[in-house]
């Protein structure tokens, strides 16, 4: 197995009708990295390992356990950890839940998340036509060389209404949005009057990242659960999914689409 | 939004070119289930809803944490919690690790499991054809009814080498994986003779569930990671992925196609 940054080359066997053939494919690369906060362990995320301090940064950031760039002190990355470091111990509060989680499970803090989100509502003034839409989904698929060659990984995109702002590309659906959570964080990137575009399925996760992000528009190319609608519906977010071909599936709030 | 077993029916903005409507839609529903072991809370597990203690056993059997059917005393579910409960305290040796995730992550375990599998490799006399890979990939397409509605879910299936046997649908990948555990554990299966056709992609995680479970063949319709291919060279799987048309790529142990 031959390994670039982000993908390998390996040899295959390839069967096609009754050819039977060695051959070569490319296929993304799948990399552990272990977040520790303030020395404390927090999880080990599986990624394409690229961008880390923007996938641990925005993954602590969309679990509420950094809220700004300047309470961070020291950001190292040794191999497959990170370490983040803070002034001041934000863990207090944090250390009493059971368990943080990514994909498809989340500890025991999931209720206490849909809790908190019973009160929040994503204020924005920010409007978009179909038209706009369906150019920035055709300006992500451009941007998916990744996907193309390996069809293992998911895209998304933090935009304006003309263009992409912030691209990013990981194996977990999850991890695109978080690294564009933890690149804002760091370049203090106004998300606020931005939407995000994604090729991954909608599920309550992502919603709710969305609405820690304060981002009031998320336009995805695959389909939505009924919890994710339902959050999407409370939260004030405008949910766009299933947007194929030149058409697109307005979820909630469509006051938003003009 | 009208709520069904497995699916919801919501009220959209359908845009299609220049024409706008109001249309309905069915999407697929998500389930939080938290997963109780002796009463310490493991994990929460977000998944379609059905077959809550396949799903449950099947994970807590794929993380090592049951063995077999025998050590069970009593399952119980109370809505979105599945208290399951053991003969013996089986958690004495877990307690140590600091968390068990799903999906993307795998808390502090994910070392821990690869160090374990350096030395495990699956025995199993199964070959299997090119037509019948085909022909059981045929079947789970026949059988995927929830995701041609909603293109929300996932699909495995443990097949013998002409045959479903066991099928599941969840619209986590990992979850598809654990119901199939969990039902041969509870309905005492032989999995050693069977493979798994799944339409989803193929994570470490996903190789490290089959190791667990151990069995020789996996067949996918998605791509898979450099991390997912290393770890079935060395446990000795043999991993089948992009089955699509007629065509199908053997990634590691070819020797079992014949």
């Amino acid at each position: 197995m031959s390994k670039k940054p982000f993908y390998s080359m390996v040899g295959i066997v390839h069967y096609q009708d009754k050819l039977k053939k060695k051959e070569e494919r490319l296929i993304v690369n799948e990399f552990p990295l272990t977040i520790y906060l303030n020395k404390d362990e927090i999880i080990t995320l599986l990624c394409t390992g690229d961008y880390l301090e923007y996938l641990a940064l925005g993954f602590l950031s969309n679990e509420g356990l950094i809220l700004s760039k300047d309470g961070i002190k020291e950001i190292t990355i040794d191999k497959n950890a990170i370490f983040i470091e803070t002034k001041e111990d934000i863990l207090k509060g944090w250390t009493k839940r059971r368990s943080i989680t990514s994909g498809c499970g989340k500890g025991g803090s999931f209720y206490d998340v849909l809790e908190e989100f019973d009160s929040k509502k994503i204020e924005s003034n920010l409007v978009i036509s179909p038209i706009e839409i369906l150019y920035l989904m055709d300006k992500l698929e451009e941007r998916s060389i990744l996907y193309k060659e390996t069809h293992g990984v998911h895209n998304s995109a933090l935009c304006t209404t003309s263009d992409i702002i912030v691209f990013h590309q990981d194996i977990g659906r999850h991890n695109t949005i978080d690294k564009i959570s933890g690149q804002c964080l760091l370049e203090n990137i106004d998300k606020n009057d931005k939407l995000v575009v994604t090729s991954g399925r909608i599920s309550s996760e992502i919603v709710i990242k969305l609405g820690k992000m304060n981002i009031s528009i998320l336009v995805s190319m695959a389909a939505p659960t009924d919890l994710a609608v339902s959050i999407a519906e409370k939260i004030n977010l405008t949910l766009i999914a299933n947007v194929r071909g030149r058409g697109m599936e307005v979820y909630t709030h469509p006051f938003r689409i003009q």
